[in-house]
Order: C-alpha cells, then sequence, then structure tokens
C-alpha cells in the first residue's frame, strides 16, 4: 500500500523526474500544489502545455522563440556584424543579463564530446559557418563552457572558419570576480596568470 | 525585452512559484521540459490537474484521499484503539516509513499559533475530541512538531481529553539517530538528559 494517494503518488513521481528535485523537494512541492488555489496549480499545467505547443528554434540563430525568428535577431538595435556562440539556448540568458554584448547569438545544441557520439554534424557548425559567409560577420565571439568539450568545440569552429574574414575570439579565463584566491584551482589559476593585463 | 520567448518566461515564473524551487532551478526545469518529450511534459501537467480534482480530506481523519475514508483509515489490519495526531498530511510518510505505527491518524491541519491567527477553532480538534468520545480510543499519540506551536497544540488537546478515559503520550525528544552530541543544541541536549533510558 502506497503511503499516499494515487494521484499525489503519481505527481510526486512527475516532479521527481525534473532536474534539482530530490524526493523530498517532490513531496514538498505536491503538498503545496494539493494547499494552494486551484487555479494556480492549473496555471502551471497550461505553462507546461503552452511551452511545448508554442516553443521551436529561431530560424536563423536557433535560439527558443514562439515565432520564425527570435526576439534578439529581429531586434533592428542589434549588431548584425557579430556573432556570439554558445552551446545551449539557456547561455543566452546570463550573457545578456551581463549588459555587455549587443550582437547576436547561434546555439549550437550542444558540444563536441565523440565519447558520447556528439559530432560535427550533430551541431549547428555548418549553419554557423553559412550565416559568417552570408551575413558578413566581422566577429565570432565563441562562447562555449570552459570544460573540455567547449573548448574542443571552440577550437574545431575556428579551423572550420579560418578561411572566412572573419576576427574569432574567445571569452577570457581567469579568477571569478568576488572570488577567493586561497580557494581557485589550479587551472583557473593557470589561465588567471596567463590572460594577465597590464593596469 | 525579456529574454527569453513569453511562454517560457512565463512557465519559469510559474515553477519559481513553487516552494524549494528558486529561479536558477525555475529556468533549468524550464529548460528541461523544453528539451523533454513532448509526452512527459505532459504527463506533469496531467498528474497537476489530477491531483487537484480528486484529492479531498478524509472525513475520518482528514488525511488527503481520493475516496470517503483514506487508505489508512479502510484497512482493516490496523489498530484502532490508537491514535497518531499529526499537524499535515505530509507528517503521515515520515511515521509509516517507520513501520513501528499500526494505529490510525488525525490530522489537524496545522498547530495552534495566536499571532498567526490559529485559533482552536481553525483547527480539527473539535472532530478529534469526537473520534476519541465515539470510537473509544485507548491511546492518544501527540506527534506534532517539536517546537512551540506544536508542543502548545499538543498541551491543548491533552487538556481537552483530560476527562476522558484516553492514555495521552507524546513522542520522545532526543539526540538524532547517527547525530554528533558536540553539534546538538542545548534544548535537545537537555530533553535527551530528562527522558534519559535505564540500559
Amino acid at each position: 500500500m502506497a503511503t499516499y494517494a494515487r494521484s499525489v503518488e503519481r505527481l510526486i513521481a512527475e516532479l521527481s523526474r525534473l532536474p534539482t528535485i530530490g524526493p523530498r523537494s517532490a513531496q514538498r512541492i505536491a503538498f503545496h500544489i494539493i494547499r494552494t488555489r486551484k487555479e494556480e496549480a492549473l496555471a502551471l499545467a497550461e505553462a507546461l502545455r503552452e511551452v511545448k505547443e508554442r516553443i521551436r528554434p529561431c530560424r536563423r540563430c536557433f535560439n527558443l522563440t514562439e515565432g520564425e525568428e527570435c526576439d534578439i535577431c529581429r531586434d533592428p538595435r542589434r549588431d548584425r556584424s557579430v556573432i556570439c556562440v554558445v552551446e545551449d539556448p539557456y547561455d543566452i540568458g546570463p550573457i545578456e543579463r551581463t549588459g555587455e554584448y549587443r550582437g547576436l547569438y547561434h546555439v549550437l545544441g550542444g558540444a563536441l564530446s565523440p565519447l558520447d557520439g556528439v559530432e560535427p554534424e550533430d551541431l549547428r557548425i555548418a549553419e554557423l559557418v553559412e550565416r559568417v559567409r552570408s551575413e558578413g560577420t566581422r566577429e565570432l565571439i565563441l562562447a562555449t563552457n570552459p570544460n573540455t568539450t567547449g573548448e574542443a568545440t571552440a577550437m574545431f569552429i575556428a579551423q572550420e572558419v579560418r578561411e572566412l574574414p572573419v576576427r574569432v575570439t574567445a571569452l577570457a579565463s581567469g579568477l571569478p570576480v568576488g572570488g577567493d584566491l586561497e580557494y581557485a584551482d589550479e587551472v583557473t589559476l593557470g589561465r588567471a596568470f596567463a590572460g594577465r593585463r597590464e593596469l
């Protein structure tokens, strides 16, 4: 016999499948939903349905959008001569929040990882090269993740566009602002030394 | 301009309203849902709807149920002479998992807290007294939370049934098993001393 009613157990099971939600959180959320107003629970159910029905990739940059092109690609104030290359759509949010970047994006859909079977043709690399060619891109900022697969992907892309008249840059590696040198790992600290700037 | 498409922002907002989910988790979950198979996302939406439509309080003990009475009240193997009194339905799961308890439950729906406007008539205390009277209960185990409001509630209930022929007990306070005496707070340690047992 299950501890809770069948529909409660089912909701807990469905919630537990989500990332960042463990069994205890799933239970707390389920009981919150049982207690809460019906409209609030149904609003969440509706938001789930809606996102699955409406969201698709932007035909230009593969960011998520509800239309043909995403808001960023359609924004006339963006600098169309620069493309920032990211692995996933959710890498765009943090970059936008810096307020430092006003160019376009290109979402690869992951990083090269031959061991996991992710080859160049599984990512939107050909589409990126075609964009650089046809849009007359001046600079490509490679903002893949600062790990093995992300850096391998950046190297591969740099090779792919080496014949084209485009400047290729990558985000700086170094100590996080507000971080503590004492707790920095050696690789980051090594990069911070290698990338040291004149003051 | 929002960073993400409108339906994505809406889903993140709805997820952020849930307990234990911060803005970053909400974003991770939203992107997981966008990537996942449509059936999985719709299964969660359906589980949300279902729980709001089916779940109601057991007419005897106020545990959550899909029928008139909950599984525990309907189970003929349970000892009907003992009632364990808890604040919320989700306190029942942990007690059931101990495997130590085979009696019935009574869910109060909270704890007395005059400062928050929770008075005796806001809880199912009258219903509990009526059960003790009509069901010929032999023992009432008060398992309200070991904090100020929980203990005030237990004291109040003990007073309410003092004229009835029922034994009233409360869960033991003491050091948690696997805990470390060095890190125990003084109140818990004091209770552990007061409740020390012969070995």
